[in-house]
Order: C-alpha cells, then structure tokens, then sequence
C-alpha cells in the first residue's frame, strides 16, 4: 500500500511541476524499498541465473530456427516446458500462421578477372525468390543508394545491381548506422525489378569487414511476379574487394546461383507463461523477445538473449518472493525475422479479449552490457521512467530516453501503453547479426545475466508504480 | 516492406540520440569548439583508426611479453619504430632494470580420489620458486582468507595450502570483486610459509568458471629463503572439483609440479614518443598503459590495448591538426605486471629533470567498450573535469567519478597533478586477464577505437583547460 500512496504523490506532483521542479523532486521517488528490491534481483540474478544455461540450450541443441522450420517448433516446445517446470501461474500457446520461407542449397557466387576466380560468400535475403537453377551471370553496375539506381532505370537492363552503401562508422550508436542502410536490403530487389535487372546483391548490413554474409528481410511489395528478381547478400570483404575490381574491369561478369522458395505459410505459436497479478488480474504488463532466429547462426543474440532473459525476469520475480499487482506475462513471439506475424496476433488477440496492456517491454538488441532503456509513453509515464535512472545508473543502465522500443511490441501501441526496449551495448551486436557468426559463444555470462536483472528491475518498477 | 518502415522508424527514434546535436552545453566550460573537437576526434579514430592493426602487430607477431623476455625487447622495438614512423617530435627508449621471472616448463597438477586420477590446471604465479624437481605431494587445506589460514598456523604444517575464496559476483564492477580477492593470490605464500606449508594453490582471479589459470604476481615480502614456498594458480573449474572431492575426501594428496625460476635482473626500457607542447613546452601531459604482459596469452587486452590506445591518442591529435598546448607524451611503460620497475622510473627521471607534469591518463583495463574516466585531482580539477560530463555522455562515458587511476602513474603523484584512469565496461574483463584466453581475438575493433577516441578527447581538454 505504501507504494500506491507514494505513486499517488509523485504523480500530482510530476503533473504539476515544470521540468527543473521535477528533477530535484524526482530523488525522493526513489524510495529505499525500491533501492533494495532491485538490487536483491541483481543479486540473485548475478549469483544464480539461469538464462545463461537456458541460453546454452536453446543456441547449441536447438539452433537457427527460422519461421515454420523443425527447429522453430522445437523451441516452442521448448519454451512451454521450460516455462511450465518453472511453475508459472499459466503457460500456453497461441497459435498463428508464419510465412515459410527456407534457404534451400548453399549459394554459390563469383566472380572472374584476368581468368583469375575470386569465390564470394553470398547468401539469399530472407523472403527472395531463387536464380534460374544455373544461376545467373551478368554485368555489376555499383549503385550507393534506392535513389541512384532508380535514377539509372533503362541502364540496369540485363545487369546485377549492387547496393553496396556502407554503415557510417562514425555513429556511436550501431543501429543508427544499420537504419542508415537497411532500406538497401529491404527494397533493392523491389525498386530495380522493374528495369529487368537480374539480381541484386547488397552488402551486408555490418561495421565488420568479414567474409560473413548477412542475411536478413527484403520484400518485394506488390510488384508483378515476372518482376520479382533473386536477391543476396555479400560480406564486407567480397563487397570491398567487387567494388575494388570493378574499378579496373567495370565489365567483370558476376555469377550467383540460390534456390531458395517461400513454401504454403505454416502453423506455430506465441509462447506465453504468466504471473498473475495480485491486485489487477486483468491488467497486463508483458516482457519478451523472439523465438524465430535466421537459419546461419543459432540465434544466441538474436534474439535467444531476449527469449531467456524475458523467463528470468519472470523466474526472479518468484525468487525474490515479488508478487506483482499486475499480470506480468513473458511473451516468445514468433516470426519477428520474417513477417512480424507473432507480434501482430499477440495485440489481435489482446484487443479481442479486451485485456488491458499496462506495459510491453522488449529485449531484441542482444544480450550485451546494460547501457539503458528507450520507452515510448504518455508524458506522465515519461517522467515516471525518467524519475528512475539515479536508481538504475548504479547498473551501467544511464541512457533513459525516448525512441524505438521493440518490433513485437510494436502492435500492442495504444494511447496508454508504455513501450519500452531493453537498450544494451550495441558496439558489437552487428558484428553477428543475421550471420553464421551469431552463436552462443560470443555471449558472455554476466552481460547477459546483467540484461536479465536490468529488465526485472525495471518491470519491479512498472508494475508497482503504473497506475 | 515492413523492414524498411522499421528502418525508417528506428532512424527517426535514433536521431534523437544524435550526440552533438544533443549534447547539452550546460557548463561555460564546455564550448562549441570542445564539441566539435571531440566530435572530430571520434569521427577519424572511427573511420580511420590505427590501434586494432597496431594490435593485431603486437599480439600476434610478438605476442606474450614478460618482463625481460625477448619478445618484450621485441616490444620495445616495435613500439619506437612505430612512434618514429608516425613522425612524433620526439621519440625515445628510457632504460630500466627489470626483474626476470620465467616460467620454465609447463605446469603438472593432479589429485587421485579413488583409483580416479583428476588432472587439474594451474600455473605458476608471477615471482613464485620452483617445487622441487620431483614436484611436490601433499595433504590439501582449504582455506577462504589469509586470516583462517594464519589462525590454523601450526596446522598447516606438510600440508599445501588452497585460497579458495570466489570472486563475489553481485558486484557491478568487476575490478571489485579482483581486489576483493588477490590479496590470497598476492599474499598467501609470504603468510603461510612460516608455517612449513608445502606449497599455496590459489583460486584464479576471474568470474568465469573456466579451465585457464589465470596467472599474476606474488611476493614473498622480506621472509626468509627457507619460508619461501612455491604457488600457483588453479583454473576456477579445477578449484570447484577439489573442493568438492575435499568435501568427501579431506585427505586425498594433491601434487604439483612447477620448474619456474627467477634470474638476475635484466635491462629493458620505457618507450616514449611525445609532441612538443606550442605554449608550455616544459609542460607535460601523458598517457600510457605497459607494454610487458603475461606469458600466457599475448596481452591483447592487459595491456596491448592501452598501448595501442595511447599511440593512438598522439596520431589523431597530429591528424586533426591540434597542437597541444603542453607536450603530449605517449608513454609505454615496462613491468608493470610484475614489478612496476618503469612507472618508477618514469617518475624519477621526471623528478631529476624537473618535469612538470599537469596531467597523466593511464588505460589499463582493456579494450572494451567506454563508460568513463576514474580520477584524482585537486578539488579545482575535479570540478573541471567533471564539468566535461555533458559533453562525454553522448560517446558512452558516463562514469566521471574520484577513483583508482593507474599503477603506472602512481609514482607521478604529487599535490598539483592531475591522474586519471580510462574506464572501459568492466564485465568481460576477468574472463581473460592474466590468462592463456587474453588474445586478440577477444578484441572488438569498434571498442578499442572508442576507447582510444575516448582517451584523445580527454587529453585534448585537460590540454586545453589545465593551466
């Protein structure tokens, strides 16, 4: 009770004073309950996690788990009975057709100089049609951006068109560097298809010059199926070394071959485990991440890092003896990668059964060292949040702002509802992104436990001061 | 489709987190030009940085380089060659004596519990005698602290002695945990040697529950020759399995074998390079890690980082065209690891020259990614650097506290200067210290280069502000 009257009095006041006020009232609201409780979830998240092991699992004996694979449905079972022995109050899934996409045999790509063959590594975007089953051959016309290869148009007639933009190192943040380039990967194929190009490659979406490849979605919207043309991704090496050759040999024939095919949409599910609320059953704050992962790698940062520290928050809640008012619910969603489908039945079905959703947060930016949390709310649950980072700075977790929260949560957006994404490191998250090289090996114990008592914290924090 | 909306979607979020633009110009202190300046020096240490080839160099073609060794001399060579090749205004070797350990052939460990022989991994710490030719074998008592082993003195006797207490995981910072613990590692020969223990096996230093031992120095303060027992670190993995085998078996004999000795001291040297000040050419401000390592590994974070790093600091100032003000010196300090002999000298030589040294910046906890800078200064100076805060923040450097700055500049203390220690993310960094796992590999370029743009950008306002 005592933290529902202290709620009540932060809010008339955060409600009425301007900025400078608040801030120097906003220490008080960090009461010393509050200082306790999260550092007893770092505590036991730190001494006795499980995510790690959790993590282990899921990366090294399921793996890569793409929408309506085997392995996708085996991380489903997975995630309900890891849930279910950990005695939730309700776990279950919830069914939802995923696009069905698969990669088919390894890509094949190169290119010839002077006879000299240089072997690229290459591997078809996500959602991209296959080559003919020879492949195709033809000349490369190097484009840096949508705009300047739509501006050649009649020019890009019978050629392979590479995008080959590079992330802008200079940005501290990783993924403003990815935004920066994506829409290469995303749309290439879509706004070239018309000029009767025969492919597309893009360079991999990565500050790492790697001989990985990686993979990632493209769409090709609504355009004509005799204009749909194969897209791939190159690593940085084969890009920078293609750009470098064809400088001297603006001829050189490139050759690619994939046989990749999008198969009848298939069957899977949400995962759901819940704790139900003490004092508003029927209110809803969620915490997830997603199941599907890209096929290369085993998913371990993306987003097997979100899925297992969405169940520890969970877990550390009935560690601690934390009996939420509201419902807090861990949500494994499904098919992130390639469709979002996951995402959009979970707020469906909480729109069709008038559940309230007080909150969403959501960790897909790999399980690296905590830097923070970016939400996206109404101006009082704004000042909320923010009234908290003295009491969250001791963990390394300093940048609370607003700005992008998390793809599936992304549906449940309401005038209410605060959106928050779990912000960790993102120096090293594009090194693996989407590539062989995202693999459990390259998480690290602690910053991923560290993630996991970070958003427990912050879900304490939700739960007892939304009102 | 959907990707390149999100795309666009996480653009717009991100740019709110735009550093410069956001950059909060609170303090007088922090101009415009300051922003600039630290924005440029980020911008060419991202886009064209040095340090992670330098690096790659010194690891893997030099490698592991213990005081006295040749591949430290090999060091040393490297390092003024490379600060001579960057044209710096004044490059030059500062000799100095150091102690020369060397470790001998490799290790031998192992326990038999029932007919069962459990191989173990340890190595021998830093400064340790040999065991006799034939090993040592002998009953094991596990101790947590140096005071239960003193207060079970005679006890001891015939017996070897295991310092077994954990780092404690709940704290944050890493570095916390390690001084919570090496006083064992450091001290537990020279405390139980009077007591005619056999030998000291100690817990490695690390969270990581691995199989490396991670070595490091010990000493034997003044006790006599014959007190003096051999000790070694055992792999936290093997400490875990003896103490629990001891838990069954309080008897079972332990024996270990190690042939490492410690010969005349041997002439080395500090590598220096420096850019003559415009205004205060008498005036000195350096910034340093040691260049010595290990054996075990090949040093890449503890310490090549910090050498790279610092290096690097003097070739962005000359590439952004900043004349500093003082004299700008890299310094790259000889036995740190294992006697400190360089950081000494540097400061006497300093002393015997009348130097005047404002401010000395020291990087030795790794390459990982920034979150701050520790210092100790006079309160005008500590006011003045907290006051770069605002302007720090958006690169990740938060952590702008009083604290432990460097055992290298140790010996510069003195009433007026100005000490500070880069302070990296701690969480991976005891994973590899002192162990065979400290390699390049384990090296992010983004991070290392952060770090050294981190550095740059302190150096230029203590530059620029001390007076």
């Amino acid at each position: 009770m005592k933290h529902f009257f202290i709620a009540i009095i932060i809010l008339i006041a955060l409600s009425s004073f301007d900025s400078v006020k608040t801030a120097k009232i906003t220490d008080p609201l960090v009461n010393k309950t509050d200082s306790i409780v999260v550092k007893n979830l770092f505590n036991s998240g730190l001494n006795s996690g499980k995510s790690y092991q959790w993590l282990d699992y899921l990366s090294n004996n399921i793996g890569g788990r793409l929408s309506g694979s085997l392995q996708a449905q085996q991380a489903v079972e997975w995630g309900e009975k890891l849930m279910q022995d950990l005695n939730f109050d309700k776990v279950w899934l919830q069914p939802v057709m995923v696009p069905h996409w698969v990669r088919g045999e390894k890509e094949i790509a190169y290119f010839t100089v002077n006879k000299i063959k240089y072997d690229v590594a290459i591997c078809a975007l996500g959602g991209s049609v296959a080559t003919p089953k020879n492949g195709v051959s033809g000349e490369v016309i190097e484009v840096n951006s949508l705009e300047e290869a739509e501006a050649l148009g009649e020019k890009l007639r019978g050629k392979i068109v590479f995008f080959n933009r590079p992330f802008d190192d200079t940005l501290i943040e990783t993924f403003k560097a990815y935004g920066g380039c994506v829409d290469q990967r995303g749309a290439g194929a879509k706004v070239t298809g018309k000029f009767g190009v025969l492919g597309v490659i893009v360079r991999s979406m990565t500050n790492s010059i790697d001989n990985f490849p990686h993979t990632g979605a493209m769409g090709y919207g609504d355009i004509p199926e005799n204009e749909k043309v194969p897209a791939a991704a190159i690593s940085t090496v084969a890009a920078n070394l293609l750009s470098e050759k064809l400088k001297e040999n603006p001829t050189l024939k490139f050759y690619f071959k994939q046989s990749c095919e999008t198969l009848p949409d298939a069957p899977s599910f949400n995962v759901i485990g819940e704790i139900t609320g003490s004092k508003y059953p029927d209110k809803y704050i969620s915490v997830g991440g997603h199941l599907d992962s890209w096929d290369l790698g085993d998913g371990a940062h993306d987003d097997g890092a979100g899925i297992v520290q969405s169940i520890e928050v969970l877990r550390l809640f009935k560690l601690n003896g934390i009996k939420p008012k509201h419902t807090i619910r861990a949500v494994l969603f499904m098919n992130e990668e390639n469709g979002l489908r996951g995402g959009r039945k979970y707020a469906e079905e909480a729109k069709n059964n008038n559940e309230i959703h007080m909150a969403a947060l959501e960790s897909d930016s790999g399980g690296f060292t905590p830097r923070g949390f970016s939400f996206d709310a109404t101006g009082k649950n704004s000042e909320l949040i923010k009234s908290w980072k003295s009491l969250l700075a001791p963990y390394g977790l300093h940048d609370i702002d607003k700005g992008h929260t998390g793809a599936d949560i992304g549906p449940l957006k309401s005038e209410t509802i605060t959106l928050v994404g779990y912000r960790p490191d993102s120096q090293r998250y594009f090194d693996y992104h989407h590539a062989a090289t995202d693999t459990f090996d390259k998480v690290n114990k602690r910053e991923l436990e560290l993630g996991a008592a970070s958003m427990a914290s912050l879900i304490y924090l939700l739960d007892n001061y939304l009102e």
